[in-house]
């Protein structure tokens, strides 16, 4: 079978298109058909060698995808042949809080990713794809819906009434826009752009503030808030918007950081954090449990993901430039069955 | 000014329309002038003197109303003349869990109650009511809504893609599908009538049930959720209905214990409630940090409640009976300003 | 190897120890040969046919044991072969809530269970038994004492200074006296025995109450706790204390529902659950997970389980019957390697 | 009668000894006749001008304190005449979570402090003092022990088990010690002092970490904790000791954040919270619930504060000198009545 892989070196020039023997499912294993994924920012770190030096190479690139069960090993009872799935990230947190064994066991490094046309995984390590999104759509859950829920839903709490904040348009944000509003929350937007913003009040957003004529967006987002602050943050700048961040949040408010795309090293005022009793909660995706629960969630809003561009495997290198070039809105995804 | 009042007796027919003296509001206390009022279940045993024996008579009666803020007392910050309030139930219990002490404060029994031209209060002891609501729909939050967003939102943790059961169309089962409609959950109704069931659809329900015809609906209700069972009920039957809500609710589900309609005493088999892991909350209303909160969801979807007939403050009791007799749908309330 | 089997009927003369053959660990399994088991009042019932008439038989009874793993699958990392583990009694519950699924893998009914001389389960569904306890005293975790746990640390926040009602002299009880005690809250104990109470007084209960001689004991126990009433009670005894316990309890308080020794059907008071906003959570015993954080918690204190006395495998038949009689005082346990 | 003040100027030479007026108890409040007071952190911050810069003055400071009731106002039923009360920090803060109101009241700046012969405050706004404890042991809990039982047990959730980090050997470091030993927790300490942690250990500490002779302490400490890391870190130290705290932490572990004593401007490394799935919970003091929780543990547990040095009223200055030189072991405190 094909499959996109980093084989000796970084760099996004490094991707190819490889043979790799097929493997039958072992006792308690399952063998997909991958017929779509959708790239993140992690993979774009991964691939340029960013994410982790000490990633061992070759390896298959790749967090979200979905599949369809070709065959199952010996025991399987959770898949039967036909199910279409999506492999879940962290291939062994299945339920409960996370730990450093559950966490390490992540699909697109250290454990061999998405990006190909057949992978072999647990039997539990994947959960049933909503049948209301196409392959394309159902390939953005596991990574970025997820992130989005679980900082939203599992950690914050999310409720009618509450106001959010999201930085940006990446896949993150605009699905935590849709889940906030799904919730009969109120979401504020940022951007530097104006036609984003328009695209994202499109999508619910109440208001939207544009951080390149605004630098110091934190106090006006606090009293756009109505003068107390937003509930929640979805944090995927990092160091250098969390200054703003919490100059926006109500005291006890609560900030799930999910990303660190401004940086990750900056000067950070540690007091407000203190004098507003805030919660940071550090969010890894998320784990099996909850990914169901949202799918019910998605199944029952009939709620579809953001689609960008459509890439075929052989172009994921040109796909993860686009990304970085951060001229999308929504997930850039890839065909591949 | 006027006042309904049960002066030595209990009973339906022993209410009257009686002459009170007006009081100056205090230190830290607010003067209201009553525009509207709703009836609960409980103030038809409280006037029938079925509620709490030890009572003691004359007693004003009624938990739910608005008024418009006409004096204020020395040293109050948290409302001016002019502001239309909701006084809170249990007039002590301002945020965090309940005590014997703030759940003893409650209107209409033990305390003076709303059905009255005017009444003091502690500036403490009422919220802001929603601006998009008219008198008589304000009226009808502090006990039948809160106690919904108390169950399925405080204690229930109620997100997107939960199925939740309502029972019957009282105001707190109404408020409930209203609510869980808006947080994107799924909900199956059950009632005696068709034609209830009907309009509980028309409201956002997705499924009826009707337990004349289907007597033993928890099964049903199972399978109508999907095999696994209800994430939440809000049993407002009590002992005879708790059998088959048991049935209903799936392993590690959860039953906001809100009302004892059909009996406090019946024998329930507790096993299920073990092999299932089932969490039971016993719900009093709520407090007033909740009650800001549920106003902030209301508000942001613009959400109104669902009136029945409009009675005089001279036909409470009439009122009362038609409660009673069970025709009507969703809430009945009272014109006083 | 030999096992202790009901074959073809239930009942306490039917138990026989049989031949069974061994089976090698497959991919992802562990052999245990087993050391010692622990009864509890659960098997009782089982054994009898009063536990669930449909289950099949034949059947090895047992839901407690401590082995020593003497061969490891393909694939294992989680145990070595030498290490001393305590098979999980709902074998599929990793972490996380219950589901339906993960409660019916239970060990001893519906599952072959640990009163044999090697099992074989997944490497997956044990934890490592406590180094300072003996295989007496470890094999009486599984169930016993991570129910206690369950019931007061993960589902009732047990926190210093809570007062917690626990009934009787049970395994259970027993154990949530110690954890009680260990995390500073204050006992209040409950038996028929004044020379049972004595004993929890030595292991740490602040005051015992004989409920033969004070039948109504709710109010007395609501009076020691203060006035306002005890913030937990581990509820053993089921439908027929269920009233006395929520007397005893605090409003806003917690019942852990992990027994119902007493009967499951009798006619319960509801309405206290109401004005009380009182939370009853049935209890199943726990997962992984909090198995493997309460054996952090035994280790740190050095705590050893109390022990009555000790079987042969040859006669669990009269274990059981020593436990129906009600004689015993700490756990009953097995010697098997 | 006599106050220690801020008059014009801030600056530990500016503290006087002045004499203000009386005034009596309105409705809802009572007169307090101070006897005994203890020192933080802040206390010395806000003399020096370093807390609010636009704190107004003339100011009382001084958060902590116990006094005994000498006059009730009208309509109090809280307290009586010759109770023994500690005022809390946020006087408006009595239970649930915090909003920006409730935490604007807080004693020692903006409002008048508890350094003073005399003083008024709302009923509602104390708690009894813990009867086994001396004036000057009980002066100590307002701030620094309820600021370490809201780390550790509001919201970091402490079990027996649990392996919690404590910072230095302040008055919160060792009330958070003595907490975490109360419940069963193991507990790590650092000091740059090997006699300090002497004395730790002598307190109860597992082990101690001299961060003089070990600067890169979180590696060092993970391991002592088994491997995996701590449970909980008690931060008090900010900025320039986060990073090692991440180090130190286990994945999914709590940082209470209580204090920036090293700082509050220090780049952070953000990476870690997010790959550790780690929760920072900014801690400012807590609410009246908590306050009477805690007390009920401390005197079940007949648990006494560690006090350092005795000052009189006149020698406030001195007191926080000594403080500022960071030669105490425990509280310093200061006598009044």
């Amino acid at each position: 079978m094909k499959a996109l892989s980093l084989e000796e070196t970084f760099g996004l020039e490094q991707l190819r298109l490889v043979e790799r023997e097929d493997r039958h499912p072992r006792r308690g294993e399952i063998l997909l058909e991958m017929k779509a994924a959708s790239l993140n920012y992690r993979d774009l770190l991964l691939v340029k060698g960013h994410y982790d030096p000490r990633q061992p190479l070759p390896l298959i690139p790749g967090s979200d995808g979905v599949g369809v069960v070709i065959a199952v090993g010996e025991g399987v009872e959770r898949f039967a042949e036909g199910d279409r799935v999506l492999p879940i990230f962290a291939q062994r947190w299945i339920a409960g809080p996370p730990t450093r064994e559950r966490l390490r066991s992540t699909l697109g490094g250290p454990l061999d990713g998405v990006l190909c046309e057949r992978m072999v995984i647990s039997a539990e390590a994947a959960v049933l794809a909503p049948p209301h999104l196409s392959h394309l759509e159902a390939a953005t859950l596991p990574c970025a819906a997820l992130t989005a829920w679980t900082a939203l839903v599992v950690e914050g709490g999310l409720k009618a009434g509450d106001t959010v904040l999201v930085q940006g348009s990446g896949g993150v944000s605009i699905f935590a826009l849709q889940l906030a509003k799904l919730f009969g929350a109120r979401v504020i937007a940022t951007s530097s752009s104006d036609e984003k913003l328009e695209r994202m009040c499109e999508l619910g957003a109440d208001v939207g503030v544009n951080y390149k004529k605004e630098p110091k967006w934190g106090r006006k987002v606090r009293q756009l808030a109505g003068g107390e602050g937003v509930d929640i943050v979805v944090e995927v700048g990092g160091a250098h918007t969390l200054g703003e961040s919490l100059k926006a949040l109500r005291v006890g408010g609560f900030i799930g950081m999910i990303g660190v795309l401004s940086g990750t090293r900056a000067p950070v005022d540690l007091l407000p954090l203190l004098m507003g009793y805030v919660r940071i909660q550090g969010i890894l995706v998320g784990n099996r449990d909850n990914f169901e629960a949202m799918n019910l969630a998605l199944g029952a809003a009939q709620l579809r993901p953001v689609l960008d561009r459509t890439f075929p495997l052989s172009e994921v290198g040109l796909a993860l430039e686009t990304m970085a070039s951060g001229a999308h809105f929504g997930k850039i995804v890839i065909e591949i069955g």
